[in-house]
């Protein structure tokens, strides 16, 4: 059977990194069949057509099938993962309650519409910014899919919190570990290496590896914290081949599994863990079987992280209760 | 030891898409560290910058090193593989001379810098269009690298007529073989299916599994003739993507060969087979070994593709004509 992959902003950049990525096996896997059901807004449309014709012309084997459209029954009608990358971005002289408002807006009525037509066990991964009060949203407006069943991204924070730490420590980025990003993926986010390791022979923890306790507590938490209005910055154009990097590990992991004694990090439905309340998505390290994440348990929380941990969790307490005011407006 | 890939170009949008694929191992393998040399120009190595920090983003292990820069020796030095995808592109108003004149230019200097500093094993793919003559100004300007080590893209051509052939039949795009391009990237290259098969549980021949002559000499030729053309119209944007996807297609096949019974396209030097001029810079249909192509011998040709295939062959003559005129200049 084929898998169908709804992606919405079908005729954005990160989408154009990402289609590639999905439809070659990179992601679902080598032999998994696909019919990817591309999202966008009515005048993109001749855009998302001229992807779908570079989709043909990439000649990929697993592609069945790919349907591009603006209505949001088709996009999700039995769909078995939805990937949100669409939403609307921050405009000159927009306050930021104007654009929790346009985003609700979207994400309820993409909310709805998985509630109501895609599979029961759809998995939601959310990347359209404020991505985790857009997830927050969508769960909001889906009650009849679980909520585990909803994510949103922070996983280009922990690829570049690596990056970070395996450059400063010369290794490859692969042998650095158990990363994670706490919260909102937003600059309020806490990057923490305290429980990470760099992996040689020895597993030796990132504290003892870096030997810059400064370093890893200042300039490495504001430069994840800013990393995308950095590429902004050169680029002129915000992280697109990264996001979809970011989003195509995130899926895998979520599909596949993580390997033992290593988690990634996801923003999911918190149940209370690490006293953070109930009810937000926020970011945690997770562990991943049969495509079920749990939330890892018992670290240890020091007084610099619970401080962190807190700022970035008032500031999804904000965005929640904002956020939702809107709803049915 | 890590091989030294140089691609030009390095801001734009094919690059874009294929620099993620080759650092993360698609094209040179999943164990073959890399070190990425990106070429572009002065103005816009602020995005090449961008570009860097991206790639370092995606937390990929087998990059060891990227090089942004606008100078030939340090892109060039000591290169393994040399991919030229930036060119000067058409302008309203530009006269096909002046722009085979702009691009002369370029692939002069390029080549002189190959010739100087790069591996002699080096292998260069030219992209960037007019492909087929862009490649022979390189070639001709390093004369110290074997002819053989040079090529220009057609593989983004040989797929899109793969898809055509797949789509109609019904069979996955990899079960559609041994198409090929003959003559030049451009409007008058010869898509021909002759020889073509479809591979289900015997081998078809395309015309038997299509049963559709006039299609295949008529609209399926003229659709991947114009393709590049209807993608613009769609996207406002080139091909990037799919160009993306040619690319890696057609280094990794030249990396670690063909299967049997199996040929690729290439632009090739031509040594006068299938009556075609040598000295052309001509795509014909190659089988792969060793890192080592040759032209597939013995194809019976018919008089409708001798006609097609003399038409590209007589433009490329006129094209090598005007591009040597302007050496030196």
């Amino acid at each position: 059977m084929a898998l169908r992959v709804c992606v919405t902003g079908a005729a954005g950049q990160i989408a154009y990194s990402l289609l590639y990525s999905i439809a070659k096996g990179d992601v679902f896997g080598a032999d998994q069949q696909l019919e990817l059901l591309l999202l966008d807004i009515p005048p993109m449309m001749a855009v998302v057509e001229g992807v779908k014709m570079e989709l043909s012309d990439c000649s990929l084997p697993l592609l069945k099938d790919v349907v591009a459209t603006a209505d949001y029954k088709e996009a999700f009608l039995n769909a078995d993962v939805a990937i949100l990358v669409g939403a609307m971005p921050r405009r000159q002289g927009m306050e930021r309650k104007d654009l929790l408002k346009a985003n609700a807006k979207i994400f309820e009525g993409q909310g709805k519409a998985i509630n109501d037509y895609a599979k029961k066990t759809i998995k939601v991964l959310v990347v359209g910014n404020p991505a985790n009060t857009n997830c927050l949203i969508t769960k909001t407006c889906a009650p009849s899919i679980p909520a585990a069943n909803f994510s949103c991204l922070t996983r280009l924070d922990q690829n570049r919190a690596q990056y970070q730490v395996a450059n400063r420590v010369g290794v490859p980025c692969d042998k650095v570990r158990n990363v994670i990003i706490w919260g909102n993926h937003s600059a309020t986010q806490f990057p923490d290496v305290s429980q990470a390791v760099v992996v040689t022979n020895e597993r030796t923890p990132v504290y003892a590896a870096v030997k810059d306790d400064a370093w890893l507590k200042g300039d490495f938490i504001s430069t994840i914290q800013t990393r995308g209005a950095a590429v902004i910055a050169a680029r002129k154009l915000s992280s697109a081949m990264s996001a979809a990097k970011a989003i195509g590990d995130h899926m895998r992991d979520w599909w596949f599994g993580t390997q033992p004694d290593e988690w990634v990090s996801m923003g999911v439905f918190s149940d209370g863990s690490y006293g953070i309340p109930e009810g937000l998505i926020y970011s945690y390290p997770v562990k991943i079987s049969g495509k079920e994440w749990s939330i890892v348990q018992g670290m240890e929380i020091s007084d610099f992280a619970r401080e962190k941990m807190d700022a970035t969790a008032k500031e999804l307490m904000e965005e929640k209760e904002a956020a939702l005011s809107f709803l049915g407006q």
